[in-house]
């Protein structure tokens, strides 16, 4: 079995953005070497997403319209993590709704995404340096 | 380490429609002759989703019900997904919402579910061929 | 490859709760010797989730009152599950919503987690007795 691990860096520029970040991950799989096996690929914060969906700006602007207005308006005022000092309680919940980590098949050395799919990082409270794991298993 | 990779195909005849797959993932786990590892099953399309709950007719309609009528409403009009001829922008929002796909871990030689646990496709825009993935990694 | 198995037990006081995990992951890390893997943390039922964020009890009460307002309201006459003579169809959305499961990356024999993660099991429908596996592969 090999595995290989590389660190993905961030820093947006708004508070919430969304990156298609598959060419990284697809970089990192031609470094492993690895022909068969699984990618991990794992936002390290908790107030962010890994997600694969479609690379479309209107999509993403749904996504980024559904979060405030569907799943957790931003509004400090209604969480109590806002009592810690925080004001970014919002961000948890698009994490735990969107989730924080996807797996990718890898199949005779290409990632195994369908025709649409692609990887992306969501920044629900970003401005600053934060992480992204790619972790690749297998042979 | 040992992997297998089979695909499944689906053309339902409803455009939302849930559908149980444990019996495949058995048959494809007993085909890889892999005893201990875990089995990825992963929609292949971004309206779409693989999850893990209860085999009970009910419960599904709830969840096609609170897809609706909670998570993301169907109508395009909501949606700038929609200015792209497409009218599916919530099937999108649903697979991000349930998740596109699952690890069963896998334990002396079969899926390692609880008592009530069943792996089950979620079509979300169905009505034409779509694909899932089961890759199983082990020993 | 290795692979390493264990079982938690939880029956909980409270009907839902949310219980940190972390430290018994380590110890299985630890007792598993595996240095490059990964970690499957996965509930057994479908009215539980296993999920990564923030060790701080304001967020706690947050991610509970936002199941019950937001994501799906307890009040069992809302939901055909209700006529199996369950109750608990609400749990099972909020299992939908929050996954079941989670993957930790391993490095260097640790668990590769960002500075303010931790893996928690929530509860949704407790006081009885339910169960994870923790599954870990690597070498």
């Amino acid at each position: 079995m090999k595995s290989h691990t590389h660190y993905l860096w961030f820093e947006t520029k708004r508070r919430q953005e969304i990156i298609d970040i598959t060419g990284e991950v697809e970089t990192q799989l031609k470094q492993s070497g690895i022909r068969e096996g699984m990618a991990l690929v794992s936002a390290m914060h908790i107030s962010a997403s890994v997600f694969v969906n479609d690379h479309e700006s209107g999509l993403w602007h749904d996504i980024l319209h559904w979060l405030e207005h569907t799943v957790a308006p931003w509004d400090p005022s209604l969480y109590r993590h806002n009592e810690t000092g925080e004001d970014n309680a919002a961000a948890h919940l698009r994490s735990l709704t969107m989730g924080h980590e996807v797996i990718v098949p890898v199949t005779a050395g290409k990632l195994d995404l369908g025709p649409w799919q692609r990887v992306f990082y969501g920044e629900w409270d970003g401005q600053r340096r934060k992480r992204v794991i790619i972790k690749i298993l297998g042979e």
